[in-house]
């Protein structure tokens, strides 16, 4: 059978299980590159054969050399080729003849440096197939395995004196060499047992999504953590990652070159926005691959998934010796989707019975500091925590504590086993040693609360809870707005006239009372127009029907304000006029308001309005008073700013005239927002000159407030 | 003169820099919360003089206890009030007797607890005031401050025996004195010296406002950070953040409890959008402070102003050892709005005469990793892109290197003293050792780029550089979108037939070439109608005005077609035809498009459409065949997805429907995407019933193709 029909399952075997291992070009000097894999071999205790190939020295490192592959007593399962480039063709060749496998090559100069490297490696590789040899590389730092010590790398990133091999069931594939010893390091650094370890270089034969494959198809694998720079191998990545999703085996990538290719030109939308990033982000989300954000999270994946437990749902129940820490996580989990459930009486009871008189028991868990002295406290909270029906997940925050922290350990090791649910803890500061201790009985530990909460948002929504996204948004979190009491409630002329009265444009319009003369104030106007409903009892018209847009002519206005009217009527609504107004081409709609916080006194929000009000939350807000360049602040703070500053042929809106509307309207609220619960203009229209009109305006005036008459509006005003 | 009417600097100076501390009710156990200060005092080396009070005691901890304040030798700058809550208000009496400015009060049970506690809370500001005592707490764990190694605390964080008091010139100021001690800790882990300490607890008196504001008047601290929960001085805080703008002291806040409020009902809009949490992110905005996250946001924060350099703009030079890295730093700049200019040939020559053949030199800079064996590459490299003219922050990234790193923490150094400029860096894995001996060197150290990239944009917005927004949107970032080359574009009459014949619903429409014709077609259609020039030479008609919107009569529309045709003329547009359709009320606008990807293929994007298509860039993208189950994941996955389920009395749309039709996309692009180099439908409009209808479209066949007749259209198509 030849080596290349083999599964990708048994190439990863005859990898990373390899029980004979032959360095080809082994240099007595360890600390040398063509030293080091011998040295790390040695070091670390490789528990299968090692057979150093040299044939000008009869000892390397106090090993036996051997002249050729040949002359080794057992057919190697893998060799590791440390020589130079040009030498490396031969001993391919040479495994060939005797049958090794699989051969690692470390030598750089390939397609990596230009079309001669190119060349080099395409004949690399058509011997490497000639003589049935699959290839690890060129231009990779190897492989390590934990389990049997090998260390079939040059990277320097093993010769650190803490550095031990441990195996936490998480794999990492690496298309970079030097972030894969970076990352190796990362985890021993903060207890995570990287246990298997693959860099693929140039993937000349041995590409990214066979590795993956085979990790999959192997079986042994708890989680697969990988660093992505490109697929060159795009087919079989994707049935790869259709195995790990059959197979329930989490993949976690991180991507880079997120901008490399932002600037290329796109012919259509499509092209603009399914850009090449764009495209890996759909193909993770389709297979159901974890994104990355960053190295951080790539190994706070792994260690919970490292943990093997999962998340039967998204509800989790914080446990904490502090309030301020249970608000920081809870707003954590918020915003990763994840629900914080109140405990009911029964619960919150049976949790208050263990803990001291002032805790909090309802969720978040406040244990407060008596925890100091009596560290049962924290197995008892959590184990409940545990126990409770309509908890998914439990996290644990707790800090410092360097001299109770095998005590504490052993206490969250044994509410733990009281269960099967996850159990997840951040440790702030410390020594680091609860991380590996935790992490190597299955619990895993993060050094700050954040990076916990989305590690288990990652784990939630992989074992099939929670919400489809990454974070709750901020539509759904807006409340719905419901109509106001009557009675407070300014109508929209009434709003726009103390507009005008501090300056602000407002559209023209005219009050009207029946068709006929809603009417003759259209023919005043000028068509088209907007007619709508006027009243203090409703106070969203679009969204109920009591607006109508595009009126070209007397007759349209007078049949659509007898309709308007007439559904008032039936909707019993008693306060009902019309108002007929200009209208105003323009496409973008901007929220302008004010309300009064208890707090802070009145605030200032500016933001997209209409439609996309609630939908896009895009709001900047400020205490007054505000100056030019406070409003010109708000304004590049917005996210879809471009829509002021002009996008695809639109006109951009004149932000000067902009900016003294906004400071017109805090005008206003300075002289009167006292009178006011709340003001808002929304929409503010920028029309197609570039200048703000308010259309509509909501005011909420306050209970107590008298001084707004109920109907201000004078001749003067109407002109 | 009354300590209450001191300036907030004078406070904070006689509290943090107090040379005569009395702690009342020290016990002889250090080991219990009232015996820790006094312990840690010792501990640490307090250099002042340490004065215990304890009535029942001849000696306390080894040290000469006193009966009462009025025994101790000299009055003490601050009093540490160990006692529980009742015997509190005599200690405070006690203090304003001799004439102690300041008493720290641990005990908790006051305002936290309820009215009760409320009640007593204010009994004891009363007797504080008439004693003329400044109150820091109740309920607080205390300050610390490194310089004079005073620990007037007693959490336990300080128990730990790795914990040395390092000042770097920042101070941070806690509502939570938990969350002070697990930050303080965590800071301690990794190497940053926060040198004062507040917890200010109940804040009875002392607000967190007047700290703040006393630390930036004191004038000794760099950079001030602050754990927030709710703010009780208002006015206090904006006049204490408008100072630290004026004498440029940088502050970072940690403001939690974002979602807490969340649910409060708001009447208006404004209300909804400006809730409690926005307007901290305005005050925030106002004054410049600087929002922490997360707390390793918040100590990376303090970590890179604690360096005590400026930026003086927003381009970043990367130095590091692998190609890897340096794609992964370029994404985390390019997000955050900070630019990696490339070098030019000058300078890119002055780099490569330093660095080994395959070097990368226009920024990212790749040293390779000969720097394992010659280190000084990395200072030479270093120095260099310090000394860049169009430089502003330089960042290195390394890792491991354990046994090397005091030279290479040496050659750092020596690079940074070459120059002004910030020199932070990411030093990944390794002993943690580095970050110690850089960081009280000037140059902050970060376990993870994409945090040390954080800080960078942190410090360079603070500095003045850069870009306003947090991050660099997509909509800035989305390529231009110019006119295609006519011979390759299908009109839009040509690829909408195309849809239909995959089963996905088109709007009603007819081609017509002149104005009658045109009106004709309109009277058949039904008023109102919409009028398009229909031309393969025009892409984005509606930016260049080639759409007509609201037609309501024949005459209408024959005037409007005589204007398009005559506009298409004086633009020597050849191939000028024209386009009648029904006009599709509605308010979401989606893009449903194919595009062919060099290494994957043709790739399915569905979105926001229409005018938002490039502002919004809320775009899902899959890789075909897809399920339904896929098409719902794309649907759930986009931000605005409320647009599609409905809010606020919008119709939502239907997601059966909406599936289809995407399916049927998918079928027309496996069928016949080969053809195309890009396919979209623009805007693919939910109408009033929630069914998606293909408005406009847009093909672009490949170059190479000649299967798809230039004018497919037959009586058949048409009718």
């Amino acid at each position: 059978l030849s080596h290349h029909q083999s599964t990708a399952g048994d190439l990863v075997r005859a990898l990373l299980d390899a029980r004979r291992v032959a360095v080809i070009g082994a240099s007595d000097d360890g600390g040398k590159a063509s030293g080091r894999t011998l040295r790390y071999l040695l070091r670390y205790g490789y528990t299968g054969e090692v057979y150093p190939i040299n044939p000008r020295r009869a000892t390397v490192q106090g090993l036996d050399a051997f002249a050729g592959l040949e002359d080794v007593p057992a057919v190697p399962d893998l060799a590791v080729i440390v020589l130079p480039a040009a030498q490396v063709p031969d001993a391919v060749r040479a495994c060939g003849r005797v049958g090794v496998p699989i051969a690692i090559v470390f030598a750089a100069g390939y397609a990596e440096t230009g079309p001669d490297g190119a060349r080099a490696q395409a004949q690399l590789v058509a011997v490497a197939r000639e003589a049935n040899v699959r290839l690890l590389g060129p231009n990779c730092v190897g492989a390590v395995a934990a389990a049997p010590k090998l260390t079939a790398t040059f990277m320097t990133g093993l010769d650190q004196d803490r550095f031990t091999l441990v195996d936490d069931g998480v794999a990492f594939v690496s298309q970079s060499g030097a972030m894969g010893a970076f990352v190796l390091s990362m985890a021993q650094s903060t207890g995570l047992g990287l246990g298997r370890f693959v860099s693929t270089g140039n993937e000349a034969d041995i590409s990214f999504a066979e590795v993956v494959e085979g990790l999959v198809e192997e079986g042994s694998t708890k989680v697969i953590l990988g660093y992505v720079e490109g697929l060159r191998d795009v087919g079989r990545m994707r049935s790869a990652l259709q195995l790990a999703r059959q197979r329930r085996v989490p993949v976690c990538l991180m991507k880079v070159g997120r901008t490399a290719h932002g600037a290329a030109a796109a012919q259509s939308h499509t092209g603009a926005l399914a850009g090449r990033d764009a495209v890996y982000s759909g193909l993770f989300a389709q297979y159901g691959v974890i994104r990355a954000t960053d190295l951080d999270h790539l190994l706070d994946v792994g260690r919970v998934f490292g943990a093997g437990r999962a998340a039967g749902g998204h509800r989790v129940t914080i446990v904490t010796i502090s309030g301020g820490a249970g608000i920081l996580m809870t707003d954590a989990a918020a915003e990763l989707g994840l629900a914080v459930p109140r405990w009911d009486d029964e619960w919150a009871g049976a949790m208050a019975a263990v803990l001291p008189p002032f805790a909090a028991v309802r969720n978040p868990i406040d244990t407060t500091g008596a925890i100091a002295t009596d560290q049962g406290l924290l197995r008892d909270a959590t184990t409940i925590a545990l126990k409770h029906p309509d908890t998914d997940v439990v996290l644990v925050m707790i800090g410092n504590l360097d001299r109770e922290e095998e005590a504490v350990c052993d206490l969250l090791t044994d509410a733990a086993a009281t269960s099967d649910k996850p159990l997840v803890v951040v440790w702030a500061g410390g020594s680091g040693r609860p991380a590996q201790i935790l992490g190597s009985r299955g619990i895993p530990v993060y050094p700050e609360p954040l990076r916990a909460m989305r590690a288990v948002s990652a784990l939630v929504r992989w074992s099939g809870g929670g919400r489809t996204a990454d974070h709750a948004d901020a539509a759904d979190a807006a409340p719905s707005v419901g109509d106001t009491t009557a009675s407070r409630v300014l109508d929209e002329v009434a709003a726009k006239t103390i507009l005008r009265g501090f300056g602000i444009p407002t559209v023209a319009e005219r009050e009207a009372h029946d068709a006929d003369s809603a009417a003759a104030a259209a023919t005043e106007l000028g068509f088209p127009v907007v007619l709508k409903l006027l009243s203090t009892q409703v106070a969203h018209k679009s969204d109920q029907g009591f607006v109508r847009v595009g009126l070209t002519s007397p007759d349209g206005v007078r049949e659509a304000a007898r309709e308007l009217l007439e559904a008032a009527r039936d909707r019993r609504i008693d306060d009902r006029r019309l108002v007929v107004q200009a209208f105003v081409p323009s496409s973008t709609e901007l929220i302008l308001g004010m309300r009064q916080d208890p707090a802070f006194g009145p605030v200032i929000a500016l933001g997209l309005g209409g439609v996309l009000t609630e939908v896009a939350a895009d709001v900047q807000v400020r205490l007054p008073p505000l100056t030019a360049a406070d409003v010109e602040s708000m304004v590049a703070g917005l996210r879809y700013r471009a829509l002021l500053t002009g996008v695809r042929g639109r006109t951009p809106a004149d932000l000067e005239a902009l900016t003294r509307t906004v400071l017109s309207f805090v005008d206003l609220v300075l002289a009167r927002g006292a009178e006011f619960e709340s003001f808002e203009v929304n929409p503010l229209l920028i029309d197609g000159a570039g200048q703000p009109v308010a259309v509509d305006a909501l005011a909420v005036a306050r209970e107590s407030d008298v001084r707004i008459p109920a109907h201000p509006l004078t001749e003067q005003d109407l002109r």
